[in-house]
């Protein structure tokens, strides 16, 4: 597997890199609870991961940067070991972030994120950026473009947290990180607040992951496996793939608005 | 209609009504282009009065507060006349509000918001004055609870912006805010790189809207009706009540964090 | 009444307008209690009503914006209802929208004021945006310029807040804020901390409205009459029509410093 | 001259004093142009003469600290030597000072300012630090209480900086600041848009000094004398004794606010 | 090797291992060029290994948490593929990570630093949080203990950054950062600004690293060998661990102040 | 003694010597306890005294500024009269400075620093300043040059503050900060947690004054002497100055960066 990773790299091989790659992909993921059957840096480690994998499908025009390894993640701090960021602390990252990336010519961002809590603060990192500092910012769930594998292997009415879906991507992406004898299936509270809450529900609002799931987990992690887990991973990859090149491929996307104002 | 809106009440007027008000309801709106056929103010107006609508089903345990007449708009900033706050802008004004209701002995407050671009900020914005102030913090799209009316009455592929439901429900809350004579379908730009940003994309990401439309506007505003808009505003209405209420019947919701540390 | 104001019109409009318009006029208020007989959007619906005659006056030289509807009010936070922005926000929202007026062409911007409570942050933005936007800025009181009329119609020692001026300008400008049959004089409280401390004292300071008048108002809001305020509003118009006039004049007119600098 | 001043007292000299301190005097200044017959650092000198005498005048009750000797003075900067702080730079360090005071058990504080563009600056810290740090915080203008002897002596319609008053009080207060030997009249400006702003105007704005005054002065230095001095700055202090005794002698200043939240 | 390190575990194993651990020490790293024979991530790894050896040597009395593996580089960023952060980035990144520690009941925290570029930012944050937090803070180059190896074998009249000393602790500890057939003196420029500004001048100041060496090494990293990096490493784990124990046995040791202010 | 400094100049003057002048020097000090026999304004005395002579060898290229004359003193704070600025205020106040001095022309600066406590934050500065403003950014602990002197007449193992070296210099420079008759030894508390903490130590961190020493001074002020601060500060003020002038002959010194992004 071919890919460019700064992590990886010396400056004049970066130097190198530079003369082919038009976009960077920033690995997002975050340090919280998963339950009693993962490790907390879950999100972390798979962010990285596939940011590495998209890295090789678009070789040689992307690169990885560090991995943003912890997140906005304050629902899970009642959960011993959760260490989370505050938005405007993530946003002070990855805007400094950007900004060193745009100091070696790339003006084109792609966040790769692995934790629901961050994408609001993404959401306004992408406005925030492609205005103020003129860059082309996008960002994208890790897996969520695997519509079909998701709605063939995942099951559970309530899932998206070390359940069988995220449990799977480990065990393609990184199996240290998954507790096989320990696979529990997330120990949901009946009746909460939180029912009233969910995405598709009229009201949303903060509620902390104790009020929805005693264990940590949601939906059933007995269920995950490698194979699923590939098809998920497998099937994201093209769809990010094809979507990375549609936007590097655009004739002349026209991302900064400095020069726009009448 | 009755109801309580701090707007028109004098501070005798409101220390009787906090004996039986639970929740404040604060309508969040923008001030953008609506295409040539809305007033730039639509967003600010059309939850001001689905606020004072959802007090009056709800009376007299909640009250309406001040509106936020602009928002978070960069996006429309290159047609004439939008005002657009930034999202840190817009978290320090519904950070005052909810600092200052606390005062008065209010402890859970609902962003009625009607405008798409404040969404990623209201969210962050509950999440943090849950945690930071000790309040139960909720949000909710105007309309969005109105899932059948919208799917009996709405056909375009892309609707969400001075768009047939916009409009309609104007026609039904406000209709000083349309122009009937201008009614136009969105001038849609095909192929540009919005397509591949919109929401259920793998990639998310800033765009403008004249990249995406020329006129401002998306979906069909001549197919809207006074009926239609009383059909989605009437079950949103419903809808948003009766999530309330269950909120406020909730025995021991515990929005607060601060005693939890271990 | 013909005058621009973005609340009120289409971007076409707007476009169009902007071929004339040199200046626009953005109403600041307040959401503070108003004693026993006024509502507590007293200050919002003075500003905006003030801001919209002026602009009939200046046709078509200037627009108005939509109203910044609360202000810096803490001296009323004990009195139920008043929401207070902090300095720093307020600030804030200003620079958003003059910022936002930029991008549409408005290079000068007039803070239209009616809460006294709001003028030092005014001052503060107006020298900021002076300097940092290379704006023209300026700011005024809604009515301290009728000089005359001030003089001959109000004679309590102590006015300006729900007493027979702001109850008279209410009258002519939107008497739906006031309760005629709840009007009182200010109930004062004698020997207090704040005698020390008004405008002339030697000493200036924070104190809170309760320390001052415990119905919270001051003068004596049983002499207000539509005519009192008519003669106010009206002198108060032609002064400030006057002033904006000289500073739409004027020929070369240096408010930006940036390239001032040796 | 008796008075306490901790820039010149040890720790357990201070100790000693804080017995019986019960508000501390901050002399704040600025640097900026003075016109030809001036030294920049004027009004960071007139401030502390001005503590000095008053803590003098109320020696043991009071105490002076350091001097904040910059202030806000963006209008003079195109002058050369000129320093200014951003309001919000004058704000941390009032805060900074007013927390460390606290922490010596000293609740009071006055500021004493010289310099006209510190005004809205201090009156935003008075009324922030009351409420959030449970001050009693107040502001005074070093001689502004002089009324008699300014309406006898200072005749120049408009006057205020390295006029005749303020070279006056120098020549009482601090001679070596003056330069007899170059003393002028203001060298006004005649028809600028700085006419149409000053206090008194409908409408104020930011304007730079060399808008109004080419050589930086405005009043007619050439009358200023040591007895004009004397007058104007005896009869402040005393006025200014006489306020700060008031507010010593209240019985139950209530300058907090956090407990009085209902 | 046995030890904690928060990113390996689940939350009840945390919960588990919270009964004895008392300190938790956070790696905090860099991502800068280090030359052309060392990967950029160089810091950030070894900040990494070195915390979870300090951490062996002290089990079970303390834990690893995530690291932060971008630090303040702007000296480097001229030389590709650099990520800096401002300092005040760092800052609220430590801050939030100390915040979520206390929520699980850690008051003892050691920032282990690899970086030079970030003593000056973990300076202040150790007295900030102190202070503000009421946690004792503490922080420590990775191997400046090891005064006695450091003295024995690295001999560079200039060396600290992909030298002979890093290059030899790289070997040791993560020899995969290393290129062996790339190893290179540093290309030092003779005469320059730099030279008067280095540590032990009598002036200091901001360099870019390109004005001292032209390939972004000093020292001579052909003089590297795992042998010198294991009598660094190990001699500074000694230290480390025999100041960190004595830290924890400090009977009394009392790091917040808020409660000691007379 | 012929030096320029902008407190003792009027704009015409300062003018006049912008012609030569190519550097100003900011002193920056502090107010602080200094033991029973030293005045708590001693750092910042000192750094003025320093600055004037340092600006009368230079003369006439350099330009002394007024004082900063408080500092970075959390770990005084249990000292009755010590005033403390957070690191963000000191910032935010050299920041503005160094902006104002670009405005007349200057882009080279020194902080020329008297209270060890400031350092981090003068580091800090001068290298967000460079890479912010574009400009040379400088500082230096006042004395620290002096390596001969203090050798030969500094016994002490711990010393730095109101010691023989501190005591001695105000002998020197302002001999008005020294109580003679009350000279005494620090008392240095034995075996604390601070000793595990100095510089030189592996480990560093924030520990309070009084932790320390008891009467808040530490060395053996009863061996100053006016001798021993001639020698360190004559020795001081050449090392300086030779490297000021050493900065200011540099050829082509690029201290800004801007530029240099690829």
């Amino acid at each position: 597997m071919q890919y460019y990773d700064l992590t990886e790299m010396t400056w004049p091989e970066v130097e190198e890199a530079l003369t082919t790659v038009r976009m960077a992909i920033v690995p997002v993921g975050a340090h919280e609870q998963h339950g009693p059957h993962m490790n907390e840096s879950c999100d972390a480690v798979l962010a990285t991961e596939m940011a590495k994998r998209l890295a090789a499908v678009l070789h040689p025009q992307v690169v990885v940067t560090p991995t943003v390894n912890m997140g906005v993640s304050p629902h899970h701090l009642n959960f011993p070991g959760t260490i989370s960021l505050r938005p405007e602390t993530l946003l002070a990252v990855l805007r400094d972030m950007v900004t060193s990336l745009q100091r070696h010519g790339i003006d084109k961002v792609l966040f790769l994120n692995s934790h629901g809590g961050n994408q609001g603060t993404l959401g306004l990192a992408c406005a925030s950026f492609a205005q103020e500092l003129g860059i082309e910012c996008y960002y994208a769930k890790t897996t969520v473009a695997a519509k079909n594998a998701l709605k063939e292997h995942i099951h559970s009415p309530l899932y998206g947290h070390s359940c069988e879906r995220e449990v799977s991507e480990a065990y393609y992406l990184a199996p240290y990180l998954v507790r096989p004898e320990r696979l529990v299936k997330g120990d949901i509270v009946d009746g909460g607040r939180w029912e009233g809450l969910r995405p598709g529900s009229p009201i949303q609002g903060f509620y902390r992951y104790e009020e929805m799931t005693r264990n940590g987990c949601i939906g059933d992690a007995t269920k995950a496996s490698y194979e699923i887990g590939e098809a998920i991973v497998e099937e994201a990859l093209a769809g990010l793939a094809a979507a990375v090149r549609a936007l590097l491929t655009e004739p002349a996307a026209r991302p900064a608005d400095r020069a726009l104002a009448t």
